[in-house]
């Protein structure tokens, strides 16, 4: 079955954010330069209604169904998948969403900003589908920045249209986090090409026909470099062989041996592959260098743990949108006040108190979860747009996108998959034992999202970068001291606090925790209880996600409100969805920070007042 | 693949419980009676042994197997379950695991704790099979309370001893947890049994093979009874005619018309059957009144829900073992104060200090929920032998047994199966992408896991009984007292407070918390503001849950660190598996209490402190 909804509630609330919160009018698209590129609200609205379409009508209509038949290996070595992603394909090309990445004029294209908005859409709808357009964007990117010109010719609009798709062949059964330990390895030749041997697991739609020919971006150590992480490289191999530029049908020695049955994502091929063990594999080095390669994949890999964020986003507002309409719809039990009166007529079990409260803590997760994700595509957006010559940012206003930009990766990527698997859990129990059978759509949710805590680096690794890089283990961070005075100022220029003053109570008390904790980090680190810290980080990256939610909520609520005010003197009788969405910002507000944000304060407590343990404890206690 | 380990520290644990910690052997087995019946320390030991022997090779090796054959419904009506379900099935059998509920001599039977040691490790290796035999002793109980001496003498022993099995049918499609709703029609016919007609939906282990005959136990509503629950009967249905008490081979108009494809538990046929609309069905009333069924079934609620709780628990210990056991021998990544050195040595992940916290949480929380399940039991078994006239109970003595039993079953239900769900996650995140893919055995156990928190009543109606019927909506409550001053009495008595300071203040504040939160919901219900009562009840229900646990896990370490002081007098250079044991149950306080439980402390601070917000959520925000 199909989702319940048509994704109007994430439509509204995405339109919310881009125009009234963020104001991307007049903070991003006020240039001219835009104007020429005809980049402006219109547009952007009209490829929104466009992507919602195409989301319930092409991609969450045949998600069930690609997610039963799954994919698989045959004796042959050719992976099958799902039949229907065949003419999803051919309609995704047709309607143009392969161009998204693509310039719209000369080299303008469209902001990140709304882009990501259609693809919350699309992975939401059908997540497996997506990830077979996966990398094509950011492996462009990565060409088009490190890639020699005849690459860059070869390559690029293959990739940017999705006529080839492209993979990321980073991890192999020894080295998974570990990825110093990579030993698939890449024999230079005379002529500057290399070949490659070895094996890679885990590869995202490592294997398919969707498209005429595969380039794989495949991380390798060449045969003299030095060991760990810094001796590895990056090349680029063609799935066929190329004669001047040309596809040709021979393979270039590149097999699939094994399709992974997993969890979830069961459309999507999780493919083990391996290269230059049944013929030659031909490879090019990216760059002009060996040994670059960690350096080169740092831009590859922050926008992978954005979209990472963007799939565990769609799920979760999926999830949520399909639990919102069943407890719409599905009556059971009485109002709780007539709970003992056998002719009390039924009620939806929206209107329960306990499932109001599951949906309250899903939607006010999914809100915040999209305004941090939202705001860090903000910022990539104006990088972008100064990198296009848009506008016209000066070097400090390009470092001040960078710095939120490194702070909030590791945020959007743990902790809204960690949020998405808790929303699906929820929604799964909204749905009751309905939720649990494979007809309804939210048990896939809570399958298909658990991978997200893990791959593209686990949750762990987001909160040791975040506290190791972004906040300088505990000691004077400029990024950590960006987000608190944003914060701050927000709170003393805003009516926040008149307005709302339980949650701006509540906003503040984070603030205090969160510098509280960070302060705590520090002295760890002068008393070199390293251990300690990390493991705290995980409750630490929670801390800072959930204050920074907590204050965009606020500012959501308090534009919300203005707008109901303006309703009401308009005509107080009037009642529309429009008011019961802006009444739902005000209650998201509410619900987080009374409801969530205590259970972060705790964490904060815990970092900073609980007593170091895990240095003591003895790895043979676990048995 | 099956799991990593056999069930080796379960099994010490489980040991750890009944005789260190709850000390059967003079608190529960000090009884004459039963030495002549037998029953000992020696046998209890042995059972469990053979149990683990059973659980490891016997289920644990099939239980992937299954998951991936599932179950299905054929065109003719049959419904196939997993072929080596059959295999197992007899093994049970002929290893007289049939036969834990029967009287060993005269009416005495294996107490219920030792039982339930047992059927943990089995329900932890192969849930789905286990859910087979999953009724029958408590359907027995039921008909041996208020069935008639026929069908006492017809039934009673077919379903202790499994040669048949017996299904517990309830919900229907408009019929979840409003069980009041129910249409399922009975007629009374001439000769004093009735005519069944009516659909049944998710009925567990609703139809196969394994047996020659299932009977249901189907609640149903007479012709002209009362509308909502005080009107439902409870019905036997046999699937097979019987004649003078003899099996014959006519079938009952008992069909089965679907089996669902679900998240998990595949390899148990959750079935849709229809009651007489293909031909008669033939059904006998339970007890001698209509109209009796909702309150007839209170004992075999309060079992099932015992039973959820340990599948949970065991689903839950299983996973722990297993991310235990790949933690010890996966390597990845270098000790952190080497993290960027190259040539450093790798390490097993179990030495990470996040890998660390994962473990140390799983593991607190599976002793906590085993202490917690195994006290229930106890309690149970007071009651037992007080019935089988072992022991002498006073009425005032089985009055507290009964009220432990009411406070601790909603608990026990509801904690642990949320606490399931979480332990399989931290699982997963355990094992990395490999805990993703189906070849190992940690996402089954979450999606296996995940129903539990719905089905025997859903984890939010746990909280509302135990709010409502155990701790009088917040007014005095002698159930919630003996709780309090249990633990009061604890601390003052024992040597908690000397010797492990932090975590018995962690448990006192706790204490203070959980009064704190009773009166707050007593003056919500004197202001009648009951949706927010309901509104915080799972947060109440985890509070109380958690501050017992800890009450536990400190009686355990003080246990644990006598026993640890003993060691090292005999020998301080031995360095045994049994003390890492015991350091373990000393860790587990130590986690749980500064880690863990401050958590909970916020949940109290939300109930007593946060704005109320649910009455005034206007349910048309969802959307």
């Amino acid at each position: 079955m199909p989702s319940l909804h048509q994704f109007d509630w994430a439509v509204r609330d995405i339109e919310f954010l881009l125009w009234e919160q963020f104001q991307i009018d007049s903070r991003l698209l006020q240039h001219d330069a835009l104007e020429s590129a005809g980049i402006n609200r219109e547009l952007l609205n009209t490829l929104l209604q466009q992507a919602r379409q195409f989301a319930t009508r092409e991609l969450d209509s045949i998600n069930l169904e690609a997610d039963l038949q799954g994919c698989r290996l045959d004796q042959q070595g050719k992976v099958h998948i799902p039949d229907a992603y065949f003419p999803a394909w051919e309609k995704y090309k047709q309607a143009g969403w392969n161009e998204l990445a693509k310039p719209v004029h000369e080299d303008i294209s469209l902001p990140q900003v709304a882009c990501q908005a259609y693809l919350e859409l699309f992975f939401g709808a059908c997540p497996s589908f997506m990830l077979y357009g996966g990398f094509g964007a950011s492996i462009a990117q990565l060409i088009k920045r490190y890639g020699s010109e005849a690459q860059q010719h070869d390559y690029i609009d293959k990739l940017l249209s999705l006529q080839w798709s492209s993979c990321f062949c980073m991890t192999e059964p020894q080295a998974g986090s570990d990825v110093g330990s990579i030993r698939t390895r890449a024999t230079r030749q005379e002529d500057g090409s290399y070949l490659l041997e070895g094996e890679k697991i885990f590869i995202t739609a490592g294997m398919h026909e969707l498209t005429e020919n595969l380039l794989y971006l495949v991380v390798a150590r060449c045969t003299d470099a030095p060991q760990g992480t810094f001796g590895l490289s990056c090349f680029l191999v063609s799935r066929f062989e190329l004669e001047n530029g040309e596809l040709t049908t021979r393979p270039n020695g590149v097999r699939a041996t094994r399709v992974e049955k997993k969890m979830g994502l069961s459309g999507c091929a999780t493919t083990s592959l391996s290269f230059g063990l049944d013929g030659p594999c031909r490879a090019y080095l990216l760059g002009q260098q060996e040994n670059q390669g960690l350096q080169q994949l740092s831009s590859l890999m922050a926008l992978a743990r954005l979209s990472t964020g963007l799939f565990s986003l769609g799920i979760a507002s999926k999830a949520y949108q399909n639990a919102a309409a069943y407890a719409q719809q599905r009556f059971q039990g009485a109002n709780i006040r007539q709970a003992f009166n056998p002719m009390a007529s039924k009620v939806a079990i929206v209107e329960h108190a306990d499932v109001k409260r599951m949906l309250l803590e899903m939607k006010s997760k999914v809100e915040g979860c999209r305004a941090l994700l939202t705001k860090l595509s903000l910022h990539y957006s104006q990088v972008q747009f100064a990198q296009q010559g848009v506008n016209t940012l000066n070097e400090d206003e390009v470092n001040r996108h960078e710095r939120w930009i490194g702070l909030l990766t590791p945020l959007v990527k743990a902790h809204i998959s960690n949020q998405a698997w808790r929303v699906s859990e929820l929604a799964i129990q909204v749905y009751g034992g309905h939720g649990y059978i494979r007809d309804n759509p939210v048990e896939q949710a809570a399958r298909d999202c658990k991978i997200l805590s893990i791959w593209e680096g686990t949750n762990f690794l987001q909160s040791a970068e975040l506290i190791r890089e972004k906040c300088a283990m505990g000691r004077p961070s400029p990024s950590l001291d960006l987000a608190l005075h944003s914060m701050i100022d927000f709170l003393e220029t805003s009516a926040a606090r008149s307005e709302f003053p339980q949650a701006s109570a509540q906003l503040e008390a984070a603030i205090n925790a969160l510098q509280s904790a960070h302060h705590a980090i520090g002295g760890f680190t002068r008393t070199r209880e390293i251990e300690h810290i990390f493991f705290n980080s995980t409750r630490f990256l929670g801390l800072l996600a959930d204050t920074l939610i907590t204050w965009l909520l606020l500012e959501a609520a308090l534009i919300a409100q203005q707008e109901l005010i303006q309703f009401n003197q308009d005509d107080p009788a009037i009642d529309t969805q429009e008011q019961h969405f802006l009444q739902g910002k005000i209650d998201s507000l509410h619900y987080f920070a009374n409801y969530e944000l205590p259970l972060s304060l705790a964490q904060a407590e815990i970092i900073t007042k609980a007593p170091p343990l895990v240095a003591d404890v003895d790895s043979a206690i676990f048995q």
